[in-house]
């Protein structure tokens, strides 16, 4: 890493080929919710790493892999990277990036001990995840349409080490909205609470945390419940504390923060963990909107915190946020909810995929191939490839 | 750090000589706005640490600490804590956070190369901290009732650092609105910024850093300007990067950031970094509804990230949080401004406290003390001692 020595006033007569304006213009040619500051972001990146692949370069930004791609693309067209099993800036980026955006610093300052994630596996911990990445083999394959996507085991790990720091671990009564993850696995392997309960719609995985909370001897509760529907009372009004990683909408956010509440045993600073996608700005705001309606607050926001496998569209990264309740905490969502809440329910849409075979493949909720995932673990239909898809057009359905 | 090897289910029929109830009444009596949450933290503070002072323990638990103190005398009376030079458990303490509230691990989780903070200061950057603690000393005494305390050489360093991480300081334009914390000096000895501006209130410290500015060759830029007036013209539109640690109530968190709006030049995604005191749970979700009616949202949200000296009333500590603008950030407050910003305007509050020698000092804003630290520092006018102090009294005016 390195700082040049001195500030930089910027020589406003010099003449350039590229200006700050090139900014704007990448921004709007890849249509980037996030404007003008993403197209920077990704040439940061591409900076301080000096060669860095597309699914790296999303999970630096949080921008989804097919936009990063779009991105790079625009940059490689402008002459300002190519592509060399990574991308990397050219001579001519360099001086873009050196002189018109200032930067200096190569590297990172984040921590190399937690990675930024507040949190450390010690060595006692260790055979949790050894033994989470023998469970985490055994899930069945995700429901992509219930908006599953594996998080890694030493995900769950950190996840259940944050809660047992905060102390929402030790003699607690936790319940897990969802747990696609085994983060109730983890942290009844942590051996410290008073009740451990998951709710899920998919009764293969509850069938799994079953086996494998029998074989631990953990006594996780399993209820095979769709959310939609309210909390069976006998869970109401229950729990110390709430973990949940919802479908990546708002509604599904408001609908499972909503049981979240019903689940509590009512008082104040109750701690609710959401994991969620980072989102364009608008949504962001809107999903913090949706929490302080609800008359929770944000403690903690990690981002990056969470690591997945296979989920591209949200750059295989979510944040880690500690909600808690404050005395007016109260559900948005009550009673059946008939809504939509799962990403391609509210905004379904079909990506054409180009294989270099020339062959065109449509990837999306009501398609052979329901995302890219799919489609590369199975192959192009046409000639077998395996990767080198290139996205040519995007449209909702 | 241990945890035990088994869950823990509650023995319903048990007879204790406290039971859960004992942190409801503890929080009663010692008025907590937290709840029973905060009675929890405190006892399980002192379990991890075994003998912990009040001020580290308010640090821990994130309360004031007058009311750490309130709540240590609460569990001395029941029989639950000792003081022996710190808070310790009694055998029947012990047995309580045990048995009843099911504790077992000792020490902590968090990241001991960043204590959670996320960021390290790195050897090359040691001289700027070492620089920064010389600086420090220069500073005028802190003006309390501007709301002035000042954070710690080592806080300044790192929030230039989180900043830089960030992408926010190389080829930047950064306004700090209000800066008694030096972190002007800390970002432009980074030597990567394009423009660094200061704004505040007080001349003394913008004196200050004038004078560091000139002697190191950061050419920070100091405007001498009352926020309640609307910005300079020549300061709006401008910046790309909006530092601020505002007065800590909700209509000082609206002014500043609603000057810091002003001050942006327009776009998606710039960032707004917030220093603010960990609030009870009703105003910590005010200030997150205040943040979103400005259309800004939460990107990163750090506890205890800022170090305070001679700062009780909000434990010598503040979190960090990075805000970021959608499309439609817009100020709250326009023009200029004639409420009450500051913390002794908002809520006054007189806090009486007893020597050890039986005489009782009034402390607050309008009186010879302002703070607890004033009369630490100068003694109690009886007998001159310097510690000890006990509250015994609060009332607002």
């Amino acid at each position: 890493m390195k700082c040049s020595s001195h500030n930089r006033e910027k020589n406003e007569g010099e003449s350039a080929p590229y200006d700050e304006n090139t900014l704007k213009t990448i921004s709007k040619r890849a249509r980037l919710s996030e404007g003008e500051e993403a197209a920077r972001r990704i040439l940061r990146e591409i900076y301080r790493y000096g060669r860095v692949g597309t699914k790296d370069l999303a999970y630096a930004t949080r921008l989804p892999v097919p936009v990063v791609a779009a991105v790079r693309r625009e940059l490689e067209k402008m002459g300002l990277v190519s592509r060399k099993a990574g991308a990397v800036l050219t001579s001519k980026g360099e001086e873009y990036v050196k002189n018109i955006l200032g930067l200096s610093m190569k590297g990172s300052l984040l921590c190399e001990a937690c990675s930024g994630k507040t949190i450390i596996i010690k060595e006692e911990f260790r055979s949790i995840v050894e033994k989470l990445e023998r469970y985490a083999n055994l899930r069945p394959r995700p429901y992509t349409w219930l908006d599953q996507a594996f998080g890694i085991p030493e995900t769950a790990v950190l996840r259940a080490l944050f809660m047992l720091e905060e102390g929402d671990v030790e003699g607690r009564k936790i319940i897990f909205l969802g747990d696609d993850d085994l983060t109730s696995i983890a942290t009844g392997l942590l051996g410290a609470s008073r009740k451990i309960t998951v709710i899920d719609i998919d009764g293969r995985l509850l069938e799994l945390i079953s086996d494998i909370s029998r074989s631990e001897g953990i006594s996780i509760e399993c209820v095979h419940h769709d959310l939609r529907k309210p909390l069976p009372n006998e869970l109401r009004n229950t729990y110390d504390v709430v973990f949940t990683d919802p479908p990546y909408t708002i509604q599904g956010l408001k609908l499972f923060l909503s049981r979240g509440i019903d689940a509590l045993r009512k008082r104040k600073c109750a701690s609710l963990y959401l994991s969620f996608a980072h989102k364009p700005p608008e949504e962001m705001l809107s999903l913090q909107v949706a929490i302080s309606e609800m008359g929770l607050f944000i403690r903690e926001m990690i981002t990056r915190f969470n690591k997945y496998e296979g989920a591209e569209m949200f750059a295989n990264t979510t944040f880690l946020a500690k909600l808690e309740t404050t005395e007016e905490a109260h559900p948005s969502i009550v009673g059946p909810f008939d809504g939509k809440i799962y990403t391609g329910e509210v905004s379904p849409t079909i990506r054409r995929y180009k294989c270099k075979c020339g062959y065109e493949i449509d990837v999306g909720i009501s398609k052979e191939f329901q995302t890219i995932e799919d489609l590369k673990s199975q192959g192009c239909p046409q000639c077998g490839r395996k990767k080198g898809f290139k996205m040519i057009r995007r449209y909702a359905i």
